[in-house]
């Protein structure tokens, strides 16, 4: 089941789990209608469909579930995090220790090797102060943004689509776009009928 | 997969499809605080602790995701469709013609011939007008609540407990208790380290 | 501040208490931007655009919020608490004995007679059934859904915005598209920037 | 209306709008019921029924709404902002250059000057990286979680209380408990009679 995209400079996405895929759709749009598919055409039509006038029909598209897990700068994550129909969880640093691994965006030469040692000093303050005894909670308070942060979330196609929609459109922050590009992918792969449907009616748009 | 109980005279809930179960919650759990499991033990345990203190470890059992198809009364439907954490799609009788089954409570021999003929005639009136060329969608304002529906349900753990939880009270609707203890007997048979431990941690209380 | 609307032979929706209105929204966006506003015309530039690009900018228009008073037909608020970002309290026919009010479509004179006295006769067995020691719960399942419910609503203007949009289209049913042209209405007074761009840039496309 | 507390070393949080209080919730349950207060004392008793049943009443609780302005280090909202029953806008650190503000914790005096040598570090690498060109979406990605952001955060009591439960934990971090204490102060005194029995029922136990 797994599929695995790597992402940015370190960072990835993947599907763990999923429930329901194009199938739950039709499933939930029948029993409105107590209709029955006649052929595969039939149900592809209907999704296809129901797609197009999604903002009507949003609940047909919740009984398919993915759980993805990812690996992001906290930047990234910050704004994933604001989309709330759906469920996280995150590796805490309250708890954990931070791991030494940060984003470096390419295209910078100039400035690369300052943004790379400033960085390099943050966790070495960091490191420090968790020694001298602060608590990790307080201690992470000197790591930088640009920190890769790993979570799960369990979200469904409905929900997807939303952040997808958002995350696509050339005015999303240019990392975070490149993980809506993943999914996209990955959506495309296991329910293939309305994501096919979905680039079609809103991302052509 | 498909797990049914029958519920009332003529109700049914059964599982049709899930993602996740127990397992779920322990990947949820744990990437919070980057541990391992080191045996199945540690496992149930760690989720018999995060029942214990539930409302502060909610999105834990968000990963686990039920989908169920129910029939029951439209009072039930009522209440049921009131918990907003959840995906519903009913059977719609702005499009579908009602079909002539309605929930006859027990224990009122003396009414009951009464309410079955009043009943019975709600549907004949139905039928008559949907044939004098009112729409179904107002023609079915003769029916009664007691008229049973159809619908499907996906929901994550976490909300199932929330349901379950009011619904098994004492103070609950008599009917609908009676759907909430089929589903806790779903609920243990699939997920059955989080069920155990929910009803010695919550409904034992 | 109550501003009332009667829809249907007997029924009305109110504004019982609101907060934000137009002022809210613009709170909302200047905090993003750490902008301020220059003028009046500025502030309704910044919502007629933000309103155009409603998906991307949900939150700004969520610090709005009202509190409407719902009087409609049971099956006319089944399908309003189908919405469920929103706060609904709702008169509980389990405790509450229903009293005798029922909606009565227009249009149909040869068949009203039959409809009435139908409805008229459920009361009569709904009032036995009670004076026979059913539960009311239990008693209501031979009420109609053409019966009237009441219920407060709470809701931001995006989510109403959302509702309005559903429920103001052609293919919603007649009844509650009533409610929903009285809610645009009361819209239009107390938040009448958004509610004019949310009519230009939404209801007319 | 305004009402501020101040917070940490350079952090606040302060109600801007409200709707609804006690009242609200004597309104909210007393349609469920039909029900009418005799006297202010039986709406007293009445509240504080509904707040020792709180799972069981959410509802009742959410129409009345609250909105607050909060500036705290980032690692506080982020927290924070995983609260999903809520609304929030916060500043923008893509289209917002950022204030160099950031908390210090008090107690370690060894490590303090490393930490604001660092975290001034920091912030004039951020304004290089800027003023060489980086956008400044890419830029803060050198920026420590405890620089101070600002948001306004609309949520109704039900889910406040949710919130303070957590938030006062002494599980919680230090830092948020600070934020979620002078919350529950603004909350005993514009609603007194809810927050009084949340106390008592709730936080004492």
């Amino acid at each position: 089941m797994t599929v695995t995209r790597t992402v940015l400079d370190r960072g990835w996405i993947r599907l763990e789990d999923m429930m329901g895929g194009d199938g739950a759709v039709v499933r939930g749009a029948r029993i409105c209608y107590q209709s029955e598919g006649t052929s595969p055409d039939a149900d592809a039509r209907l999704i296809r469909r129901l797609v197009s006038s999604r903002p009507a029909h949003n609940t047909v598209f919740e009984h398919a579930v993915f759980r993805f897990g990812v690996k992001c700068p906290l930047f990234v994550g910050r704004q994933w995090m604001r989309h709330r129909i759906g469920s996280y969880n995150e590796r805490s640093l309250r708890y954990c220790l931070a791991d030494r691994e940060y984003y470096v965006p390419a295209g910078h030469p100039e400035q690369q090797e300052a943004y790379v040692r400033h960085m390099e000093a943050s966790f070495d303050l960091y490191e420090q102060l968790v020694a001298a005894g602060w608590k990790r909670e307080q201690a992470r308070g000197v790591l930088g943004l640009a920190v890769y942060t790993e979570f799960i979330w369990t979200v469904n196609a409905w929900s997807l689509m939303n952040w997808l929609e958002k995350r696509l459109d050339r005015g999303a922050q240019w990392e975070h776009r490149q993980y809506a590009k993943a999914a996209l992918d990955i959506f495309c792969e296991v329910m293939p009928i309305t994501a096919t449907a979905f680039k079609e009616a809103v991302l052509a748009r």
